[in-house]
């Protein structure tokens, strides 16, 4: 990688630790009229973003992208208008700085705060996508940090238009610009470099696919927030009520398909396989998916028409985020339980049952970020959790697990308040 | 690195990880009277431990090991009694898992609960001490986790000792002997493996010395939290009670040198340096400290009978751990933000003052793990803070920050009830 690469990213990680500072003295009122500003100046500039934006079509065109990966980039003035809305929206949350998390008066006379403070630098680093460059920023700058964005080169120019749009408000409103800073004009060793920036990023976090996350997870040396892979399962107890099993399974796999939350095994207690399996399965044949399913599950389904193939070792640790679904028939409670530990991602797994031993055994000893009973596994949402705004889904233990909202990209610090206190 | 290390530590780590659902399902009752059995278990057999420990006292001082360190590897009956009652200490503290985090009904009518749940399996990475090791699985087991423990190879025949003695009771009490597996055998190799074991530890926690907790920081792929350094600064304001002052400058040198919350940085407001200096390093020369000052303090401590040597560049970010104190006069409030900005390890920082504003503007805008008024830098510490036991003290931002007790070594998950909820 050459040197000027590497000087540039790190300069860029200092500007933003520089900058925060001055952001991290905003309450809250001056914060959200800055979001308000960015808005505004977003729908104004509009035309501006819009014909970057073609610029990074014609690009994606010539070079064949996909139709999905060129709806998620493309832009026009309605979706400015959504991406404004964003920040808003953001506005509009609570400030989670300055909250007490706890406190107390120590024996000695010592009083004792822990509270909410800025992560400080925040590295994102994203697919093309625009929306998530003002997303993240418009989020890292309402939870009081400076934000570092890396966003894929397919959307280069119009990442480069809307991250000017947002320092200039900045700017204009007496902030400093390096509050937001883009790399993506360094392209990948970019990345390399934000990796190892270690004492001037806070935080790092990817959103993406797998190949993505898991590069960044093995090559930095900034702490890192894990999102994102959710190889999801539903377990049908036998004292399921089905008709509500039937719709929960036909929501979770079909109400979004390629989404982290959505349904990717279905596990079924061998006591109910063989009436369940044909009514469970009837609603997702009936929309185009594919069963990969066991021996045992393969014999129940057959002629109801699915289109079934036989499930390999591979099927129980595949997130499809497509029209495809693995099966198996479970022994019992236990069996599945076995089953997701040794498959799930640690993402989302719900149970459907009657049964208060057997829901109380599944919340307890399945170790997901979101263990869920007689629900469909698409609540697991920063935005169903009522957080308002959602970072991504962290599947690691440290720090945040689950829907991540302001709150999980902020820091805390303690205060002591003395009198002349000693320690004897 | 031999494949048969990594085999070893990987199947170490992999027979931790499958052990600690055992753990996992026990209350506060029965993990307390685990570590009691423990405690007994290890006085029982005292003179076994005390014999393991000569054989390293033994090629310690072939080896020509410095006296402190000797002094924190050797064990006799009355430091093994000591060390069991580490354990009946961390079984006499709450239980952190099932605490109820947060939780709510949400708009439509389903249970949402976030829950503290057992990290999995917690890699501790330690020096030559064989209390650490004891202390650290004690309280790894009281927050349901498996841990993972290397400990120096000068403590080896010491620690291994005490791992047997403490698995012999997992195993009378009915338990996996694998939820405390040690490494020790397998020199820095095994570190190596065990910081690439992601998946089989959920977290690695390094405690010593600088050198140590770099190396795995820069180099784990398991999430790491940073604990240690501190490069720990008090500010006299303009303002501040001179007589408290001393004594709190001299409490925070001298009381304990060697630990990270010790005062390494003296700054002084320049309005007040020229009388508070003599007397706030009287007691300091007493005791024997060498002053590192930059010019306007070494013009204000000529004359005073001080030992003072120019301060250079490396003396603003040097840890001591000794009779050395680095000072300077400042400016202003300002000035002392900078310099503690840039020198800071982010650890402890305290301010001297009577001045209202003065107090506010260093509470609020220093960033680091504790930040503290009136108060000695030495309360810096988990059992000062109550916690009834300290891991170490974090000075990163992610996860845990300042003293770790046994609450920053869990986790959470989100628990969900429905009654057939379906996304709309």
């Amino acid at each position: 990688m050459s040197t000027s690469v590497e000087n540039s990213v790190l300069a860029a990680a200092r500007a933003a630790k520089d900058a925060q500072p001055a952001l991290a003295r905003l309450h809250r009122g001056a914060k959200d009229r800055v979001l308000g500003a960015m808005a505004e100046a977003l729908v104004a500039r509009a035309e501006e973003i819009v014909s970057a934006n073609a610029r990074d079509l014609a690009a994606a065109d010539e070079s064949g992208i996909a139709p999905g990966l060129r709806d998620r980039l493309a832009l026009d003035p309605e979706r400015v208008g959504a991406i404004a809305q964003q920040l808003r929206d953001a506005a509009a949350l609570p400030d989670p700085i300055g909250e007490v998390i706890r406190g107390s008066v120590l024996d000695n006379g010592l009083e004792l705060r822990e509270v909410r403070v800025p992560m400080g630098v925040i590295g994102m680093v994203y697919e093309a996508r625009p929306n998530v460059t003002v997303d993240a920023a418009g989020l890292a700058l309402k939870a009081g940090s400076a934000v570092v964005l890396r966003g894929g080169s397919a959307a280069l120019h119009s990442n480069t238009a809307l991250i000017a749009v947002l320092r200039d408000v900045l700017a204009e409103q007496g902030l400093p610009r390096d509050l937001v800073v883009g790399i993506d004009e360094h392209g990948r060793d970019g990345v390399d470099v934000l990796m190892r920036s270690r004492g001037l990023v806070d935080v790092l976090i990817p959103r993406g696919g797998a190949g993505l996350i898991r590069r960044v997870v093995e090559n930095s040396l900034v702490p890192v927030i894990e999102t994102g892979t959710g190889k999801t399962h539903v377990l049908v107890d036998a004292s399921a009520d089905l008709d509500q099993a039937v719709d929960i399974v036909a929501n979770a796999k079909l109400q979004r398909i390629g989404v982290c939350n959505a349904l990717e095994t279905l596990l079924v207690h061998r006591d109910i396989a063989a009436e369940a399996l044909p009514r469970l399965t009837a609603p997702l044949v009936e929309a185009g998916v594919r069963l990969h399913a066991d021996e045992q599950a393969a014999a129940l389904l057959e002629g109801t028409g699915a289109e079934v193939v036989p499930a390999t070792a591979e099927d129980w640790d595949t997130e499809y985020l497509a029209l495809e679904l693995a099966v198996a028939v479970v022994e019992d409670l236990d069996t599945a339980l076995v089953h997701i530990r040794e498959h799930s991602t640690g993402h989302t797994e719900s149970i459907l049952t009657r049964d208060l031993r057997s829901q109380q055994r599944f919340l307890a000893e399945v170790d997901s970020a979101v263990v869920m009973a007689n629900a469909s596994t698409r609540f697991s949402d920063g935005g169903e959790f009522g957080f308002g705004a959602e970072i991504g889904i962290s599947t690691q233990k440290l720090h945040a697990r689950g829907p991540m909202g302001l709150r999980e990209i902020t820091a805390s610090k303690w205060l002591v308040v003395g009198q002349g206190h000693v320690r004897p």
